[in-house]
């Protein structure tokens, strides 16, 4: 049984004169922030104040990596090469670890963002484009990766560390896949509804899917290692009362919340 | 005196389809290669392929940090505040140490771009931006900058080890700045005088200026530490042959070659 | 006497996920939208809905071009060449242009934004610069500039049609150009003060500067011609009330809006 | 039959300090040129200067309009949506036809680059959008597209004229499209061979494919009607011996070259 879990959500995805999220309202009450890095979102005043900020309130630090294309938020699918993705997690995680040093503080974990999250989940060449850049960079480092995905394949395959990601607000398909947001009930608003899942996310690793069967997200070993992390979304309104609540659910539950770490991780 | 000198090329300005300069001509003849970081020129395939073959070569790398202006080639002046500039010089630093990183090997200089370099030169504010950056990053990092100029003066300022530049093919004025390139008389393209220009340097720290006089580029106490650094431009088709006529020119003279780094340079 | 005057505003300015402004709030209360180009703000999509919306709002046309810096949002000083400035602007308008045609609206002005439009103002080359770029791909734009400016300068210079800007909100040094913002009272936010200054500069070209004296903005022909347009920054929170202020004291002293056109300006 | 073909080519693909391609030498042989606008490849001077090379030469010009993906020279499929697409196509075109107003001469064509254009071949969404833009914009100009693909299916969709393109230097499968170029004989060297194709395609329409057998690529109301293109590909070293040798063969068979025009191409 998994007595803790961790809590990441997006961080640092202001650009230039633009803002975006609500950083410092969410910030204290996350475990894991995982930052943008310039290529979709982020730019170096936005990812050296939000280093800043995560390491005020105690947030362990992750780099964020996505492609490059800025105008579409990194959510458009782009067709690189092994060698591209390669370089370019390669080159991302770099310039938030100068951050991280530049603040003092050490850069925790990596995690893939939106269409490179995507198609990394079921392309394992994709994904191990991402793990192989990660442990040239820094073995120590944790990939938080959708869990039962390429992901998490890929991580263990070169021995890195890694967490098992679950959506808190998303329903999922029996094949471990999250419910297309233009189905209808891909998304779940209930705070107590969301709260459950995860507390049985936690204990069991299992979740009950859309189809009403329940399947196991995550292994029996990665619970006893604690390598679950709860993914909370920050673009929108209600991500605020919703965190409150699943804080309020987990320690009603005797769950704690605690970032995911490389001494805490599966390999 | 100084027995060795160091020799920076600028290397790794390719960028997707677009190729540039003639890096793997030029790189076993120089001593430190500065990469460009992805801004002004560079992407992450470039630069990690070029932190391989000056790997390959026994070349010093070095991060070639500059404005955010590719369209530019980091030419054009741009008006960034100190927070800019400490956080663009961060991030690029960063990226290309993860490249180095992935290589297997260290970074060791850096060495800013263009109208950054230019700006940094005049303006010690530009200039202590730069060097911050360098510091909080790695503070065994050197800062290569025009000799004489407000680089230098940062650097010392904070306590940061630094290479003192100079260009082996440009005149100089009487206080230390380079001869306009709208200026007759700019460019030296006799390699003749190049070399024994660049052999008084290296034995008096002095130059024959445009107007005749003779000045003080580099101070004694940095030519006994060996903080003497040569810039040639690889962007021209007469590079090469005037690379290997200084190196002759150099070996005549019983002058060395050999990479700036933190155990030969001035703090 | 100038019975009409123009009331032009900032749009467009958002860009991918990025929302910025309140351009929904603000457009059926103008004359002149001026749109982002995708330079420095502003993409493909989001020009052509600002378009479609400026049209159904019956809001005259204009393309807003900056300096290739969506960091910076154009607002950050930078080197570019007298053919890079023709040649950046002559692309920008032509950007508009096209979503111009693709709604069935004619495009009507051309004004500069941010550091493009304050060095503009101060330096008659790259006044001209932008002045002959707007005449060659269309000489029946209007050039809207600072009043007194080199702007105005450049415009007449080659007979082009233009207006003169000038900014409700903002206090005036002695020689026609702005306060800084970083000096006290170099805003105003008073919403009666703001409106008596346009009313007096409607009827006569003068406004009271910061130390007291007053100035002559725009010239006595200019005022019959009626070139005169007022600019309201959309980005504060403060601009609806001001704007509803300002239209309700115009109303009142019989001074009407309309959007600047090739009709109603000097050349 | 078809007594004058086109011959087009890409050009003006440097970007900046980046030079690419050999336009001054290629020009003066091709009668009509794609010239790229500043997404994928192109700058705003980049394109200028095109448009007056062209102009000197008296070649028809058209836009190239591509992914926005500079690193990837457009030649990475991207998913966007219809309105992206549509806006962005806009956009270009718009660009370059300010370009050419600027050198009083006009827009004569749209050839879709890299990856667009192979998306836009199999996705007749993605065609559609392109041909909305096209014709939203000037529906007199010519859509160049792949022979017997889904861009001249949707240009005779919206009544917009179109021209078949056709590569000279690549092997067709049976179902009209190109052979991968990862797979051994899809690009032919032979000079000779490739005058015999393109002479055989302008007098018949037929091709023979990989397979041995022949199809037919062009509609014989499109050879009637002339509208046949064929692309030079400028960016190898033999595309000048190619180019001069197919002009020779052309001339001897009595096939003239001509720009694609509205009067001359199918609608």
């Amino acid at each position: 049984m998994n007595r803790f879990i961790d809590i990441n959500c997006d961080m640092g995805e202001s650009y230039g004169a633009y803002t975006l999220g609500c950083d410092s309202d969410l910030m204290p009450l996350i475990t894991s922030a995982n930052i943008a890095c310039g290529f979709h979102a982020g730019d170096p005043v936005v990812m050296y104040n939000t280093v800043q900020l995560a390491k005020k309130c105690n947030v362990a630090i992750g780099a964020h990596p996505g492609f490059p294309d800025l105008n579409g938020f990194g959510r458009r699918n782009m067709n690189l090469s092994y060698t591209e993705i390669f370089s370019s997690v390669l080159y991302q995680i770099g310039a938030l670890t100068a951050c991280c040093n530049a603040a003092g503080v050490k850069l925790n974990h990596v995690k893939p963002h939106g269409a490179l999250y995507n198609m990394a989940a079921k392309d394992i060449k994709i994904a191990s484009a991402i793990a192989d850049a990660i442990k040239v960079v820094d073995n120590s480092l944790v990939f938080v990766g959708q869990a039962n995905s390429a992901m998490i394949t890929a991580a263990a395959n070169c021995k890195l560390q890694y967490a098992n990601e679950v959506f808190a607000d998303r329903a999922y398909n029996a094949d471990s896949s999250l419910v297309s947001r233009t189905l209808s009930g891909a998304v779940i608003h209930d705070t107590d509804i969301i709260a459950s899942r995860i507390i049985n996310l936690a204990t069991t690793g299992k979740i009950r899917t859309i189809d009403g069967s329940e399947i196991s997200l995550i292994q029996s070993t990665d619970l006893q290692t604690a390598a679950l992390s709860v993914c909370v979304h920050g673009d929108n309104p209600d991500a605020l009362p919703a965190l409150i609540a699943l804080r309020k659910a987990l320690a009603k539950n005797a769950i704690g919340v605690r970032g995911i770490s490389s001494s805490t991780t599966a390999r």
